[in-house]
């Protein structure tokens, strides 16, 4: 996350981003996912906390890429724009790609996140092979009874989740599928055992 | 509300639709604001659903157009394209218009649906104050505890109302500011009469 309320604020989330590069090297992850922060406490100026946005992840590129560790950025669901992620669609993520140049710098695409966007597959044609950096399933329930934590297995929602794979890998994305499911009335209470092979069924089934 | 499992569904819900257009004339409605529907139960086709909008209101339209009945499309969350509207940027309520022609037809901006957007000035450019039919305010609560019912009061939350008022009333929308507030667990608790002095004087402070 990159916004903050002033100077010293945005310096110190820079500082944790820094920090974060460093962690992703050391575990040798493929990339770090940014999820890039909403507005301030107090502020209503969404274009500003995305000018903070821009300009974070412009200092931050010039050491990730010097260090060699790609950044993802994950364009959070727009009930997400006021306090976790100010980036909300596939077109706002592709054109901070155009601005801060590919070099080092892509998309990680959550179908949860982007699912329902008109211009999803324009976007994902737009980003290509080489933005696309991450590829996150789960499924939206019908009813969503929590804004965070009340995501769907695959197969018990109403993402077209085998589409949207298929136009991903269209473009020649050849990742993981990582499943990420925040459910904790169900699937955090029950056994590991049970959420990795229903996991697996799933992919399997509906994916 | 269009889209339908099937072809019964379909004129069953356009049937629903005339009758709400009789009755916005029989109360002398400035306009009937149209919350499209999302997808039938079962479907995973959002493609589909909008297809389904943009026909239901094409039919609807010969009608509105006749009897002399402005239709608003309004813009919902995206956290309401499954189950509420699937239609859920000004720019897509942009090309429906586009499509579908400015006679009698027009959006309904509503700020809690669209404020996130990064495209929405432009948005409203495009719209326009042919387009721009009705102008819907409340505000966007950090946290939003809930996703239909947890609304809050203007300067409660973390939208720029005032500077999207600035934005409508610049193309020269002229009519009336409505406050839609669902608040469940505050406000509809409350007494009406202290709703509505937190209203107006929210008003004068906020917007």
């Amino acid at each position: 996350m990159f916004p903050a309320i002033d100077k010293a604020g945005q310096l110190a989330a820079l500082d944790d981003n820094y920090r974060a590069v460093d962690e992703a090297l050391e575990i040798g992850a493929a990339c770090l996912v940014l999820v890039v922060g909403g507005m301030p406490k107090g502020s209503k100026d969404i274009d500003g906390a995305r000018q903070q946005v821009h300009d974070g992840i412009a200092s931050l590129l010039q050491y990730s890429r010097k260090v060699g560790m790609p950044l993802a950025i994950e364009p959070l669901h727009p009930m997400y724009a006021a306090d976790r992620a100010c980036v909300n669609t596939m077109a706002y993520a592709n054109d901070l790609c155009d601005v801060l140049g590919d070099d080092g710098f892509g998309i990680a695409l959550d179908v949860y996140h982007v699912w329902w966007d008109p211009d999803l597959r324009n976007q994902i044609r737009r980003a290509g092979k080489q933005r696309l950096l991450a590829f996150h399933i789960c499924d939206w329930l019908v009813p969503t009874t929590d804004l965070l934590l009340d995501r769907g297995m695959m197969g018990d929602g109403v993402i077209d989740i085998a589409g949207l794979r298929t136009a991903v890998e269209a473009e020649g994305y050849s990742g993981f599928h990582e499943v990420e499911i925040f459910s904790a009335a169900n699937w955090w209470k029950r056994s590991p055992d049970e959420v990795l092979l229903t996991c697996k069924q799933r992919h399997l089934e509906c994916c």
